[in-house]
């Protein structure tokens, strides 16, 4: 098309009379952001351009690293269309950026286009992108923030954890039967879970930085750690395969095959792996195991979310999902919040996160109540309040 | 009322014309069945009476012991409205039965009434009251079987079970964090899961006959074992409480409190505690733990069914929720087939059933893909075929 649609010329007042609007079109914008890769060191950004009467005019993504930006995208797209984007609204999930990286500041973009005003979820976090918002006022356009903003951080939530703390966002992986073990007693483990769940578990790794086991785990079930389609190929993504302890990966190991990059770190301490992973852009990490591993990241405080496959098998018997975390009594147990349920064929997959973003988990701390539950009666010491004396 | 409806005289032809008709008064015959007790030695029955144009003309249900039959019940709500019921096709969930218990047989009751035609959903598999059916046809009567067969043997599913096989259907409920653990390091395990768990838990009780403990979880936890409302009252069937073990059950425990009668089998076999059970009539047992006793349970292939509660916590130690079952090896873990997935607050309850009714699960054996799932790829000794070597 290289017609202007009705109404795109030059000299609009900003969208203002039409929240409903503003909110449609970020939701679009949402949906936009998350066709773009969930891995990478860029956020997934999309973007949004109304006219004054809420129509769209065009709209782009950020495809991932050395790709245009969301808001350049959706400038480039109007223009290709033959429309000057002059007077639109920016309606935006993440703060435009503030510096030149390999492509130059969204906020100038902005600006020189002629937006008139920018409508945002999401601020930036990071030192240095953020000035945007403030870049843009100073320019007279009229910009406001918070649109959708849950659904905006649950978007960004690994990348946006991984810019406020330094560190990659942990998610742990468990594969367990109903008794909380990963083998039989001879060691044997394949299949706990059927092939659902482990099919999803795949689609999980296609979408993260890199995935981590410890090196017992490496020896013992010499896995490959990529990310397969249902029919055995590989994604396009396939994130780096990273090793942690002492002892050596073997030259023959399937981890040295097709596949990510291998990292080994023989590293021992959790907060320095974490670090060395942050150096190399990694936002989010996906650990897959052991249980010495998993205990080590517990411990540490550094699990971010949980993802549990849990069979309906019993097993009596064989390594458990994790060891000893130090908690020695109910009140001080590790606890996450649920976010969602899902069933996998026969299994069922829990994902959970830290309690309260901020909160300390460590053992022998009491997280105290989850958010999104558990309000409905006081508790003391993890224990609800309940009206009688009988409890069980 | 006491007017007849209209083509309620004497003379009609069964409704065979209209299987659709059948079909919805079946369900709601189902629906009326579900409104009886599921506990207690009778089965859930209900019972639609059609006219010959399909339209309902009365119906019933069973309300428990020493109360009317479903079909008696219809019969005298037909009667009490002054409709003649001769002519009348029935509905019924169950065969009607055919041998003189508190009621008479309910097969003489329907030829009694002149009734020209019945469908039933489920055969009654109890040697006492069969015949239903061919005492049916020798009086002339047109009788058709398994409509809506499926919901109706679920309807029944315990019931049905302790009448074909002489032993109680066996609920085990486990109650555990994320790492199969029912307490923590020093004993203390109140409260793993959250309220609505435990909510959940109670309206459970109050449908069972009897919930069973082990004398090591009645000294360690002094539980009630009542089946309690919200707001902490009781439910109107409080469950028969059984303690299985041979340690004595203290004069003070809670057990002896206000709920219902206390059992005390001092057994340490399954099958002999099982058979104790089912000559007191109890044909759904919940069995509530702890440790010992299901492992007992599960190595004698005791368990039907499975209401696993997971809380996302994690403890590293503490108690397991089953001890040693005797399998060493993957492919002999006891696999059930899940039915159910249900969010329960930050909880999840996964319901899940023997593989197949009359499949061996015992240690050892392997029970192989379960009838609802894993379909999709050819599994050999519990483990399904992928297309390529790589497995991790």
């Amino acid at each position: 098309m290289t017609e202007a649609p009705q109404g795109s010329a030059a000299g609009y007042a900003p969208v203002r009379a039409v929240p409903t609007a503003v909110e449609a079109a970020m939701r679009r914008a949402l949906l936009l952001a998350a066709q773009g890769p969930a891995h990478g060191p860029n956020p997934r950004v999309g973007c949004v351009l109304l006219d004054p009467d809420g129509r769209t005019v065009a709209e782009g993504f950020h495809r991932g690293a050395g790709t245009p930006h969301a808001e350049a995208a959706a400038l480039a797209a109007a223009r290709s269309r033959g429309v000057d984007p002059r007077g639109t609204t920016a309606v935006v999930t993440l703060e435009p950026c503030a510096h030149h990286g390999r492509t130059g500041p969204c906020a100038d973009a902005l600006i020189d286009a002629g937006v008139t005003a920018v409508h945002l979820a999401v601020r930036d976090p990071n030192p240095l992108a953020t000035g945007g918002v403030a870049r843009l006022r100073a320019a007279g356009i009229d910009v406001s923030t918070g649109i959708l903003a849950d659904e905006g951080q649950e978007l960004l939530r690994p990348w946006l954890h991984a810019v406020r703390t330094g560190r990659p966002y942990v998610t742990l992986k468990l594969a367990t039967s109903l008794d909380g073990r990963v083998a039989a007693a001879d060691g044997t483990s394949r299949w706990i879970t059927g092939p659902q769940a482990r099919a999803h578990a795949h689609t999980v790794r296609a979408q993260v930085d890199a995935i981590a086991v410890g090196t017992g785990t490496a020896l013992a079930d010499d896995p490959s750690l990529t990310a397969r389609t249902l029919d055995g190929g590989l994604f396009e993504h396939q994130p780096l395969r990273v090793v942690l302890g002492r002892r050596g990966v073997p030259d023959d190991a399937r981890l040295r095959g097709t596949g990510g990059a291998l990292l080994h770190l023989p590293e021992h301490d959790v907060d320095t792996a974490l670090a060395r992973l942050a150096e190399r852009e990694v936002r989010h990490l996906l650990v897959e195991g052991g249980p010495t591993l998993a205990t080590a990241l517990l411990a540490a405080d550094a699990v971010d979310e949980i993802h549990a496959y849990v069979a309906p098998v019993l097993l009596g018997a064989g390594a458990t999902v994790v060891g000893d975390l130090g908690i020695s009594t109910i009140g001080a147990a590790a606890r996450f919040a649920t976010r969602d349920v899902t069933r996998l064929g026969d299994d069922v997959l829990l994902v959970a996160r830290r309690a309260e973003p901020t909160q300390n988990l460590a053992p022998g701390s009491d997280p105290g109540p989850s958010p999104d539950a558990r309000s409905a009666q006081p508790r003391q010491n993890g224990r609800p309040g309940r009206p009688t004396q009988e409890e069980i």
